[in-house]
């Protein structure tokens, strides 16, 4: 099952709003469809919103011939794409590279984006390998390990596969996994909605924990091992990521185990120099004064809803990458 | 306005579950009836829980002449009600200060027990004066200060005036305070229902933040200093307090901050040597798994639910009571 894909004629999604109660798919025929369907988180996480770059660059120039679009209407929509959200870099990236062959006719558009799209799928394969390999080394001799995620970095996030979540399945299928940990994340509750149900689909081990708890556990020696995914990394290592990682690597620099970032090289980005150039989307104040619909705070409550955090280079243990491992905490840039 | 009182005949309690929604009293005239309330946690709060303790030998004294109860009832009753919740150090406190007085007759009982009461108003209406001055000392020069909470150690979580948040309000009515950030705590979202609720009344400027966020806000610099309650401090300074608390002091540490403990002498326990021998009280998996009534996971998902976690003693900068300020990061002990 891929979470997002082409059907021909548009772009079809697995709308994870509806999980984990409805699996359901929307078809998105319009870049503005498609930019609604990004802001509200029907499809996210940063590899997939790189296929939704890609892919809705084709749907642009597809909707643009459908209703006659010159080209300012299509670099217009494509632009909007482009903006839909400010943090990941895969989105842009996605966009960026299918925009650049906007002048070589809409079969050069569709391969293009085909292409980003089954990249993703086979770096994904290659990354869930090597960070398998990698935390096993790490966490020697532990013969099982204990690993904790935030967030979710699974195939829900990417087009299949998952990264984070990539990882932690190649060592469940190789009989490595005792047991996973994962932060609820809120607001939004990706972790206990789409990473519990995948981890189900899976059949691993697993306990879900309010983020707040997290970093006890890991001082209280039940986790061998922190992965997670990542929104960018800049180029001296540090790492956006959803809000609530930096905890993680705090408390694990502490109890002295690994903090691993998985990630693609698609989200590297060399031409951010370091956390402080890396624009943190706040988002609505109503995601945390109502819970899973339910408002929880009394009336006139403010909040700030940062959606991501930035985890220093020196707390990151490694990045690994469908290619190579970085370690920035030994000092290594990418 | 009284978290917790005697009428005469019963403990009354404001019902903490039914708040932001209903301000709501429960009038508890049995010793069952109160252990039920302290378990749901519709009394809470370390110091509230000492005087819901004091209050509670007075009324299995009250019940067991109604229901002509024999010295052996009695004692079961306080033996249960001393077990309601096994973290805070506070509850078992007040039911052994006021059962020592058992044999000495009703009205001794109901003296010790008021006066457990009325101590813990003076205690922290001298807190809360002790503690804004140690915070302006603390962040000078810095005339008006963001200060981050978590969970409830307000009014509600005492009798009156709150511990933490008493110290909040003690800047507030000095004109020193700019902002507070408050933490929602889930999974009860203490912070979100009861503190919000608190800082409202109080005309405070707030922001509540997901617990994930608070580390990356401390990181950025929006804040000048933390102060949290406890539930228990260790003789070496190591501090119970509701789970996610550490991931606080962790980032306080690297951000250098200070992290303040506003906790009344009742809290300190000298003869726990250290955070080791801190019972940490797990509670129901469904806490997590529903969030405001509503269920998030897909059926079959598995919880842990730490409710409070341990602060090592080199990350408090400060713990502040009524009578004194001692400072285990600087290797002072109790």
């Amino acid at each position: 099952m891929r979470t997002i894909e082409w059907d021909g004629d548009a772009v079809v999604i697995v709308d994870q709003t509806a999980l984990p109660g409805d699996l359901r798919f929307l078809t998105l025929d319009t870049v503005d469809g498609l930019v609604g369907a990004i802001r509200r988180l029907a499809v996210r996480g940063a590899p997939a919103l790189g296929a939704a770059g890609a892919l809705g660059v084709l749907l642009a120039v597809r909707q643009g011939e459908r209703e006659g679009w010159g080209e300012a209407e299509v670099a217009a929509a494509v632009a909007a794409l482009r903006a839909a959200r400010p943090t990941a870099v895969n989105l842009a990236g996605g966009v960026d590279r299918v925009a650049a062959r906007l002048g070589e006719g809409p079969g050069v558009i569709e391969a293009e984006a085909r292409a980003v799209v089954e990249e993703d799928v086979a770096a994904n394969r290659a990354l869930a390998a090597r960070g398998a390999d990698l935390l096993a080394e790490l966490c020697a001799p532990a013969e099982r390990l204990r690993v904790h995620t935030h967030c979710n970095a699974g195939a829900l996030a990417c087009v299949e596969v998952g990264t984070a979540l990539g990882v932690v399945g190649a060592l469940h299928e190789r009989g490595r996994l005792d047991r996973v940990y994962a932060g609820e994340t809120r607001p939004l509750l990706q972790g206990a909605r789409l990473t519990a149900w995948e981890l189900g689909r899976l059949g691993a081990d697993y306990r879900l924990v309010v983020d707040g708890a997290a970093p006890s556990l890991i001082a209280r020696g039940l986790v061998d091992a922190v992965v997670v995914g990542a929104d960018r990394v800049a180029a001296n290592g540090d790492v956006a990521n959803k809000v609530g990682t930096y905890p993680l690597a705090l408390a694990s620099a502490r109890a002295g185990i690994p903090f691993v970032v998985a990630a693609p090289e698609s989200t590297l980005d060399p031409a951010t120099p370091d956390g402080t150039s890396i624009a943190i989307e706040d988002r609505a104040e109503d995601e945390v004064l109502a819970v899973a619909g339910t408002p929880v705070t009394p009336a006139g409550a403010r909040a700030l809803n940062p959606a991501f955090d930035v985890t220093p280079a020196d707390l990151v243990t490694a990045v690994v990458t469908e290619a190579r491992v970085v370690r920035p905490a030994a000092g290594e840039r990418l």
